[in-house]
């Protein structure tokens, strides 16, 4: 327990160091980036995104656990516990919650005071009774060995000092939320949190024992989680119990919450360096990075159910992913300080501290692994590799893309010939006469492809038909308009792959006209409902994207609407007045 | 019992006449359009329908009930072999099962060869043993008095004969299947249905009583359906138990299946008259009619998870159905043979057979309706009106929309003036060099729209950056080339809704010149590869959605594609000849 604390101490003060030399939102990522290069960075990414979730998951378990060592009854339910809290925390964010802050400083302090004080009433009694206190209601049974019991008492501790240092490291990376004066801010709640946890530490690291009280296995009937054993113990089950656990449970969801604060801004930072798909760095409708925070609630509701809502075994992962983040951090502010202006005063004492800093967590880093191999932490080290390995091939899908599309310095224009312009549709209408205007008025070569579902005796007949119609309805009124006349193409396109004979058209006048776009219209009924989507057939839709995918560049498609009802852009106008309205309320 | 058989007779007698009349294929929906009008035609279609959808819940449900009272143990997980059986079911149809007949006929044939057999037997032994034979293995002790029992077994012997009877139907629906002579194979087919179930019907009436068989609720735990029972009443749980029980379970899946092959047909003549949507009138990739596959089990595993596999509530329902869609092909025989002529040999004796089954089946239609309406008649009395407002409602948009469209005579084309074209994009590159090209041959007015999600303040210095980059890299060039210079419009688009600016923008260039065609111009890099979705974020398709939305028929909105491989038109064209290939083996 001493160990931890120490580490928080050595922690605390080096990332007062980062905090200061980054004001505007520092993280292992962006320091590791700045200082260690791009492959630092990205181990930085991937063990601190693999974090946010594990810690999402462990705490939402936790304060499960804690509610249900309070109502017993409840313990059969502790999956969809966990993922309605999940649900609520997601909902909450996607909403964009703003006073999260205020909302949950409540609880929070109220979880402060309560645990404080049982700690106080605890280990006055457990010295006045000369180390052997009398407990009001006895912890149930442990039946495992003192030694194996501390082992356990002490990796959980741990645990959740690891969860407290991650809060370290959101206070690291979000210091652009802090109001003015910012470093100062953000230095006098490093602080707080640091006291407060060590002070909350070390209490139940003296208690414990001194009450008998043993971890218990969370999937057994009967769990109780050992601040909730230990508040029986001290002052008895009566309604301050209740408080203290129900204000476990908002804290230890407050904790999964940071994760929602810290995941979508680490997602946006690495999505605009080109790692990650670029929708994690949009803004939603909200002000939120909603692919962020849907990706991290999938993720963490996915660990959930593979749990089965008890997420001890996830723990040691989750140790391995934040000491190396915090041993990357350290080691990129001793690069930042070595490379740094040597005759600033304190220079010589932050890198020190960063020094010291880097060697503790990387020690710590290294005995975790060890220790733990076998436990699940060997899972940590086959995911970060994968996830790096995903982050760089995602950039360089990215970098061939912009080597693509360079920008091209003068644009390349020349006068060229008028493109063939196809128009491709089923039947004659007064749809398909708007796109034979549009066409006439873009070329003089215009054809009309018919694609009929017809077969069998009649096609001939048909085609007749068709034909005669087409000389009199269209031919003899284009020519006096002063028009060339566009040519009737007949396709027999069988079922719903229309696209392929017309595929199969195009293919044959480009090898004929190599030098010339080729321009597809395509008439298209406006679906202005979502039932209407259920009574066509997406005939355009489909053609549309068979032509963009199969055809070369030099082929375009247009789309010429036709609205049932008149469209109403008013709609979208205000649409978007309203919401610009509640965001700014 | 006795009623049931007679009612099954006149029925065969009717559908002789339907058979005969109409060969093509008749079916109660074609026999009520032609002879009662259309309103007669639509219940005909929801009472099918919902029948339809009924008959597949109520033969997996038997099917599985058959199953699990030869091996008991099956019996918890009713509900997941319920639904395995329809995914089975669902899988064959999709994949266009040519050969259902004859992969379903073995089965067919082996259970009524053991029933057969079972029914010899028993009624053997049981009038040796002078009417109370002593059963091989002793059916479960039914504590229902012997009157309710009865009723339950007429019920249960009734829901049979209706299943059996919508048999009937079906041959009526699907005589074009047969191979010529139509006609007579199409009554030997009828005439064997009926006499194999008349006989199995008459002999399950007999033995049961005989043997004291009586019917047992499917939901609890030790459940026997009545052939179970009886079979090993009558020789005992052997081999040959088994291999009864087995073939039942074929059998019921048999009768569940032929939904499969008529409700997609009666949904493709309903969609064809306009009262369902089209794309049920579609044919999917391998000849079979998918969407009606689709809805077909869609619905019926909707059923099966509400009823937890367990259907016997759903046959009342099930008869109302089957009846009212008997008495409305009944009567629409008899408006058919009152038109035609009557001095037409046979033709009185056809009026009076199906003028006797309209009377039946209306008396049995109404007779089920009053005595079950409690138990559960009265949701298809709710259930059919709603089918029928929704297929008319469909109706009524189709004809909107045929009016809107219809064939307009000759052409009215006229040379207008250029369009406007406006190209949206974020950013300049090869991209968009290529729509600035398409867009400079298409009209003198060309206008591009650079969409910034900039703000704060930077964005005048930017903008000055990027009118200074326009000038020199687009206006020079086209001028030098002989174009008009295009004007660069820089526009402020927040965050997703990157359309409202330029919405407003269309709107107001809109009323500025009302006679002139808007065409936008969208470059788009085209995802070739599924996982290109997840990296780009959609903007064109999001923009040319809400373009198309909103805007008037008067803006077109144009697609320049641009491909980060070589689009191949080959992977298309073989893909459609391997898939023509595979139709034709």
């Amino acid at each position: 327990m001493a160990v931890i604390v120490a580490l928080l101490l050595i922690l605390y003060m080096s990332y007062r160091q980062i905090v200061r030399a980054y004001p505007q939102s520092g993280g292992a990522y962006v320091v590791s980036r700045e200082n260690l290069g791009v492959n630092a960075s990205l181990l930085a990414a991937a063990a601190l995104m693999v974090d946010y979730v594990l810690n999402v998951a462990v705490g939402i378990s936790a304060g499960i656990g804690a509610l249900t060592s309070a109502v017993p009854s409840l313990h059969a339910y502790t999956l969809p516990l966990c993922l309605a809290v999940l649900a609520l925390i997601t909902l909450a964010n996607l909403r964009g919650l703003q006073d999260a802050g205020r909302f949950f400083a409540v609880p929070t302090y109220l979880f402060v005071a309560c645990l404080g004080a049982v700690l106080a009433i605890g280990i006055f009694k457990a010295i006045a009774a000369g180390g052997h206190p009398q407990p009001v209601v006895s912890p149930p049974h442990v039946p495992a060995a003192t030694a194996a019991v501390t082992l356990w008492l002490l990796i959980r501790a741990f645990a959740a000092g690891c969860t407290a240092m991650t809060g370290v490291e959101a206070v690291s990376n979000g210091v652009d939320a802090f109001k003015p004066p910012v470093v100062k801010r953000a230095h006098l709640t490093l602080t707080a949190i640091v006291a407060i946890l060590g002070v909350l530490l070390l209490g139940i690291a003296y208690l414990a024992p001194a009450y008998g009280i043993g971890a218990m296995d969370q999937s057994h009937e009967g769990y109780r989680s050992v601040p909730a054993q230990l508040t029986a113990a001290v002052i008895g089950q009566g309604a301050f119990f209740y408080v203290t656990v129900g204000s476990l449970l908002c804290v230890l969801s407050l904790s999964a919450n940071s994760s929602f604060a810290g995941f979508p801004r680490l997602c946006r930072l690495v999505a605009q360096d080109g790692f990650l798909p670029r929708p994690f760095a949009m803004v939603g409708r909200r002000l939120v990075f909603s692919v962020g925070i849907w990706y991290l609630a999938v993720t963490a509701g996915a660990l959930l159910v593979a749990f089965d809502g008890i997420t001890d075994r996830l723990i040691p992962l989750f140790a391995v992913g934040a000491f190396l983040t915090f041993t990357l951090s350290q080691s990129g502010m001793v690069a930042h300080w070595l490379r740094g202006r040597r005759g600033k005063r304190g220079h010589r004492g932050s890198l020190a501290i960063n020094a010291v800093g880097a060697v503790a967590t990387g020690i710590a880093t290294i005995v975790i692994i060890a220790a733990k191999f076998a436990e699940g932490a060997w899972i940590t080290i086959l995911v970060i590799p994968a996830v790096i390995l995903l982050l760089k091939t995602i950039h360089r899908y990215y970098e061939r893309l912009g080597e693509q599309l360079r920008e091209a310095g003068p644009v390349d224009v020349h006068r060229g010939p008028p493109p063939l312009v196809m128009i491709a549709t089923e039947g004659w209408n007064r749809l398909t006469d708007r796109a034979l205007h549009v066409a006439m008025n873009w070329s003089p070569d215009v054809i009309a492809v018919h694609l009929t579902s017809l077969g069998g005796p009649d096609t001939d007949d048909d085609q007749k038909v068709l034909r005669r119609q087409w000389a009199k309805d269209v031919e003899r009124p284009a020519k006096s308009a002063g028009f060339r006349a566009p040519k009737l193409v007949l396709l027999q396109a069988p079922f719903r792959r229309a696209h392929v004979p017309l595929l199969k058209l195009i293919e044959e006048t480009q090898a004929e006209h190599p030098d010339r776009t080729i321009a597809v219209v395509i008439p298209e009924v406006v679906k202005q409902r979502w039932w209407q989507h259920l009574l066509h057939n997406h005939r355009a839709w489909r053609l549309r994207s068979a032509l963009l995918r199969y055809c070369s560049d030099r082929v375009v498609v247009t789309t010429v609407p036709w609205h049932l009802e008149p469209p109403r852009v008013e709609e979208a106008l205000e649409d978007e007045e309203r919401r610009t309205a509640v965001r700014r309320a």
